[in-house]
């Protein structure tokens, strides 16, 4: 497990954050490609609920986890901080030119091809829940996901992972794909919702997950203090 | 000019697309890379107004442009497009790994940090002009939006650039921003509004647009054609 105190890679993550997001803070995409090199990390704990500290922007421009710095480099983005742990790491990211910058387009494609779409979803389920416009707009968004849903299936196929081997494409790509959790949209691509699956079953993945999820635990609220 | 009809490097752009996208379709990210590293290269043409060639999804699982080829790769995704293009070239991307690795930050920030805003706003500006549910979304769109680019411009502060040299990430968020030329938005961050001046005043980005503006004007469709 590396979570290690005196590690020189140091992520940010939040100590508690609401049901909703549970198990989808972004720090999870670091952990897990730490757990899938075995690369030691420390946690630096900041507050979900209440606005970040003035310095914390110099390290992240917009506030938010994970923030990243080892004695390399002080990093923001997660496809950047991926990208970082990756680029001399053949188990997440083949050596051949063409394999590995497909790689790197699976995990661009995840972020600006299909998370965009889902993030307009949770505006509607979750962030705007019930307001009036989210009853004419949620169908297009829906309809305007799956096909998009249908064409990135299509790429799947029957392959296992994306360029024969798990890369940071597959681990982004999964990564998204767990934000629909709450629909049951990937229902309707089982090749998509096997990726995830077969995905969510790499022991580096629950570790991560474990580990995130034990740290929301030990500061979990009391039932009064629940507000915010 | 770049433009070379036997060079190895090979793009698909639309021959032709509605005004509102003139000056904004994705090839130009490629092109105006291309540009600034002086890296010859050839346009193969799609029709933008009819589906895309059932094998053209091969190339480009969503059917987009602009897909790229050359004698190591097979791409999508114009941020893995960039980063190839760069990876080799330090005119693009500094050989310094913090501030490489930032620059590409700059670039996945433009890709998954502000762009997915600014794409919820041409949802209602353009592709749904005149929804009902447009009315109540678009405030709460424009808000999140310049809190958004409000940080974005604190980080880049007095800085000419990013990370102190022209880069993938200035030329991927420029592109990004450009996407607001409807609206007045950008006026609001003064030092946002003058990077996407500095950037399109280089005559890599000159040569980019009226290359791609070339093809659109030789295509353009007679009157009686235009509805599509």
């Amino acid at each position: 497990m590396p979570v290690v105190e005196d590690a020189d890679a140091e992520i940010t993550a939040f100590f508690w954050v609401p049901d909703f997001a549970v198990g989808l803070v972004r720090d999870l995409r670091i952990r897990w490609a730490l757990e899938e090199i075995g690369r030691p990390y420390r946690v630096r704990l900041l507050d979900a609920t209440n606005p970040r500290p003035a310095e914390y922007f110099h390290e992240q421009p917009f506030g938010q986890v994970p923030a990243y710095r080892d004695d390399q480099v002080q990093l923001f983005e997660s496809g950047a901080i991926l990208l970082h742990l990756a680029i001399e790491d053949e188990r997440l990211l083949p050596l051949d030119r063409n394999r590995r910058m497909r790689s790197v387009a699976w995990m661009i494609a995840a972020l600006n091809s299909i998370e965009p779409i889902i993030l307009q979803l949770l505006a509607i389920d979750i962030f705007n829940r019930g307001q009036e416009w989210t009853k004419e707009r949620r169908p297009q968004v829906v309809e305007f996901l799956e096909t998009r849903l249908g064409k990135l299936s299509e790429a799947l196929g029957d392959k296992v992972w994306f360029e024969g081997q798990f890369t940071i494409g597959d681990l982004m790509m999964v990564a998204v794909l767990r934000q629909l959790r709450h629909t049951d949209i990937l229902g309707k691509f089982p090749n998509l919702a096997a990726l995830v699956g077969r995905a969510e079953a790499r022991p580096a993945f629950q570790r991560a997950l474990s580990d995130q999820l034990a740290v929301f635990a030990e500061h979990q609220p009391a039932p009064e203090g629940e507000a915010a």
